[in-house]
């Protein structure tokens, strides 16, 4: 999308999918893509205060079921310079991107125990990788560093009781539903039988469209109890990073907060070895997911090579690669793949 | 949305996917978003002659197969005043919703045999639930009261002969597909194995789109014959009241005509009971239809909490209930949920 | 839709989802929709030099698996004056459609041998129908005709080396990925047991997005061996065509490059036939397909008369016809069947 100021106006309609990026936040209602609507939107959410704690007989201490574990993760929401177009290339076109294109993103970031310290250097979109197996809990300690907001942790597909559910309320929040400025919550999430699958997190506190917008989401995959992994599991979250959200010029269409080939995950394989994908909705859009070279047997068994998804859907590939080369993956609605959504996956 | 005009004009995008909102009405073609455009279609629609009567050798009497039977409803579309946020409050956040938001609607009134008096005090968005089993036919005995235009029912998922269709064809019309205001039409819809299903039915007149909009739906459950209703079954149907269609500043994302929690309809199960969740699309977005705390496993035997549908689609969850509390259910469209299409579930 | 000014540039927001039609053609990014940027698109893609080719040990020669054979095709990239909506009328409302609409396309034509001439008097939107059994190659000679700038055929569903992906990627690009004007090129396409399925075909060259939107596309449908084919089968493409690749005023939503019932293809059937649809999407929308009348079991076992479906995805529809009359087809979005997106399906 054109640095014009036209154009600009135009993303805000492509950010909310033909409307205002209209944002409900305790009692007011802000446009965000109206000027100072960012500010406005994060001044809101400030001013509202933690809910009251609903569960007066404490939380409860879940188990995993025999021969599952307890797998715990610690997790810091933590706001992070990020640029979209690291390499300031796209190596598709052989185009230059305008530079960087650095923002101010709202992270998870994986930590080592106690929050001592970050279990990699830098930060990452999505947050680290929750892993588990059906029996176990996932237990989360999650700590909400330099927001200036309540912030929350909301899974997908796994089992919560309503304090581990992650959602701001109002005055029905429970517990894990406001996680106030460097405050922490443990979650404990249960993975059923029924939790087999890829599934999406995500902030859903008073904030929660303007924070997932900006990077607050990740990525739970949930295996029967004792399959195989993949030898290559790629998470890709289809999103979009917009003037509204950036404060940038122009509007762009992402894997995983980047833009453009070279800039998105570049993904490798070698022939012979057993693939998935999980492939995720993270923002107003539909999508479909195409990936050069390849197909693959969807869930109702027929081949497909581009399924379509939407906001926090995931759609799922499976393959044992056969193809050497290198080839294009990309979201196949062509607005998108041509402003950012597609990348490099190299078999070699 | 907030009530600026330039809001209220963004909305018209909002409500046609990007384009103003044309309707080919009979020999017209009308920008229902434009000033009057509303008043303009109505009397566009008021202008069209029923068609000629194309059965010449009178309708066909459909007959149950052996042990099903003739399910009769009487219908009538009516106009009602309508209060798309009868509580003037947003539960979840906490939040002014500006008043009631009446509007004038369409509506499917389920009525007592020969249209002696209404079923229910009030109008419903949906209209009558039509339920029925494999081999049954049924029987819709269809009156248009006061809608000053040509309206009809046209089912999704039943089999029906083209005097049944409902649908409105200009020179092509047979006999269901326009029933002049005042008139009735009697219905005869066959239940074949293939019907199983959730299915919505809707106005095909010549001013469908706008009819659609404004009410005239309503949902159509097909089991198999003999087989057990679940203990709970909730029928949600996901859709847009825009301004070009209320005339209200605000435009408002809907399930069943009401917008924001507390509003929309509250579900209510216990621990135990089994549950269906049929949720059908009747805009022109494409929605995703999340519950938490909840999963459920899809057509094609995959797990999932959060189905994406689009227009007249309808996505179903089954499943057993077995966790208590206050849930959220939602579109994961961000740009929906924070504008109304969210709701509780409880389950206590 | 109106032939305003003021609709015709809410059809450029319609024609990319909500932001202005941004093509990269190698070095440039060019806005479409502006005034000029078709000229400037062309003029941008022949400016692009072809790449230097990198099978440096030639091509592969594909043989086909036992019992299989090589399907040869001729198929050639020209432009043709192309009517939207040819009859001048819609006949589901009966309502002019303001002439017969003709703009510049550009289509994949079907040739004999040697490219000596065309297989058919006049060129066809979608291309020439690929037909495969497993165990084939596909072997697709393609020739560029007068565009003017590079052009390719990119196939999806079947596998393919590299060189015959027919995707431009700038310095990557492999030989097939850049077809300059006058010049030739052979597609060869495997037909593996996961390529059955009816799959597109579209450009993929360092203009692909414009030229996919004005014609380049076409159906590819793969089966077992030895398959019976079904008595009927018609491939659709829900598509858009709006002012900035047309140039004319209004927007149309098309299947096949034509808009309004009597225009888009009549599609004609017997009881008793068996009968498949493959339906494809071809736009930056998402669609949901209905006929009239008729109900099919999808690819996960449950019956639908409205899958939704995007860009570059197919949804397949299969049944015995056993419902004679005139019914619709359309997509149920009500904004696109409104403005063209409908037909005719004629059981006698």
């Amino acid at each position: 999308m054109s640095g014009s100021a036209q154009t600009t106006r135009r993303s805000f309609f492509g950010l909310a999918g033909g409307v205002a990026l209209l944002c409900t936040i305790g009692g007011e209602e802000i446009d965000v893509s109206a000027p100072g609507g960012l500010e406005r939107a994060d001044a809101a959410a400030a001013r509202i205060n933690k809910p009251r704690a609903r569960a007066a007989q404490g939380l409860p201490q879940l188990q995993p079921q025999p021969g599952g574990i307890r797998r715990e993760y610690w997790v810091q929401a933590e706001p992070a310079r990020w640029a979209i177009t690291p390499r300031g290339q796209d190596e598709w076109h052989g185009r230059a991107t305008g530079g960087r294109n650095v923002f101010t993103a709202f992270v998870y970031r994986g930590m080592t125990p106690g929050f001592a310290g970050h279990l990699v250097d830098h930060p990452t979109i999505p947050g680290p990788l929750l892993q588990a197996e059906v029996g176990d809990v996932l237990v989360v300690h999650f700590r909400n560093a330099d927001t200036k907001q309540g912030v929350t942790m909301h899974p997908h597909g796994v089992k919560y009781n309503p304090e581990y559910d992650g959602a701001y309320m109002g005055e029905f929040t429970r517990d894990g539903g406001f996680v106030a400025p460097g405050e922490s919550f443990t979650y404990q999430w249960e993975c059923t039988p029924d939790s087999v699958g890829a599934w999406p997190y995500h902030d859903h506190g008073p904030n929660h469209t303007l924070n997932s917008f900006r990077g607050l989401f990740g990525a739970i995959v949930v295996r029967p109890k004792g399959e195989k992994k993949p030898d290559r599991v790629f998470n890709l979250f289809a999103h979009q990073l917009s003037p509204p959200v950036t404060r940038l010029e122009r509007n762009f269409h992402c894997f995983n907060g980047r833009a453009y080939a070279g800039n998105t995950p570049t993904l490798r394989a070698r022939p012979g070895e057993d693939v998935e994908l999980n492939v995720f909705g993270q923002d107003n859009n539909f999508h479909t997911f195409h990936i050069h070279g390849h197909r693959w047997k969807d869930a109702a068994g027929a081949f497909t090579d581009n399924p379509g998804f939407g906001a926090n859907e995931c759609v799922r590939a499976r393959f044992v690669e056969d193809n050497p080369g290198r080839w294009l993956y990309h979201c196949h609605v062509f607005s998108h793949q041509d402003v950012g959504m597609a990348g490099w996956y190299l078999v070699e």
